[in-house]
């Protein structure tokens, strides 16, 4: 945590501020410290469905700076005016490739946690998927 | 790659066999090196949804032994009739914990391939909210 802590630089953001759009080049991670932060996908281009809400502790905004093809697969707005630490992209990976034992770590939890999010993510599928089968059957 | 060789054990696995079932404990890794895997969501306690197919190449089967708190969160079958390389969850943890530069490079790829499995899953997600949408609005 401390050499983490070592790359981070605090940031300020105003509620309703976007961090970040989906298909740009992840050049940040952010953990939050106060507020939140919602991730967002964006359907035909104009509606943005709220996906979820990360709050101090939950993990981080911005995980495709850590994963190639590293850019961002969702969008970020703050929810509430946020205290962040935000970690350059080049910094972090720089971390990960000398330390091989916390990079380890780093990835193990980043594993993790995205396994969360995908369990979450199918577990929407069914319902979609329970629903079409209800109104095929009415 | 020659480390993960060493705890790996064949097995000829026919057609239509199960490997495991969602929630079961994940006891094993499995890599393909002939056939097919099929993984699936069980809708209901009846219906299985195909998820994906896992050839030689694609990645693994079970990653759920990778990842706390161990266990599977898919159904999987064989295709076809298949060579596997089953590696037990309790060596792949301890080679991951011995070897840090390895372990980086393990959770790494599983990282990327769980990203991929993520945005794929919000594809879906998102097909069936724009099916929704248009439902409405007939």
């Amino acid at each position: 945590m401390q050499k983490i802590r070592a790359i981070c630089s605090e940031r300020q953001v105003p509620k309703d501020e976007w961090l970040f759009r989906r298909d740009q080049p992840a050049e940040h991670l952010y953990l939050v410290q106060e507020g939140a932060v919602e991730l967002l996908m964006e359907v035909n281009g104009t509606i943005d469905i709220p996906i979820t809400l990360i709050r101090p502790g939950d993990g981080c905004a911005g995980i495709g700076a850590l994963i190639e093809p590293y850019t961002y697969s969702l969008s970020a707005r703050c929810a509430q005016d946020s205290v962040l630490l935000a970690i350059r992209r080049t910094d972090i990976l720089e971390l990960i490739e000398r330390d091989a034992g916390l990079g380890r770590i780093i990835m193990t939890n980043l594993a993790r946690k995205l396994s969360e999010r995908l369990v979450e993510t199918r577990q929407e599928v069914k319902l979609h998927f329970m629903n079409l089968v209800k109104m095929a059957t009415v």
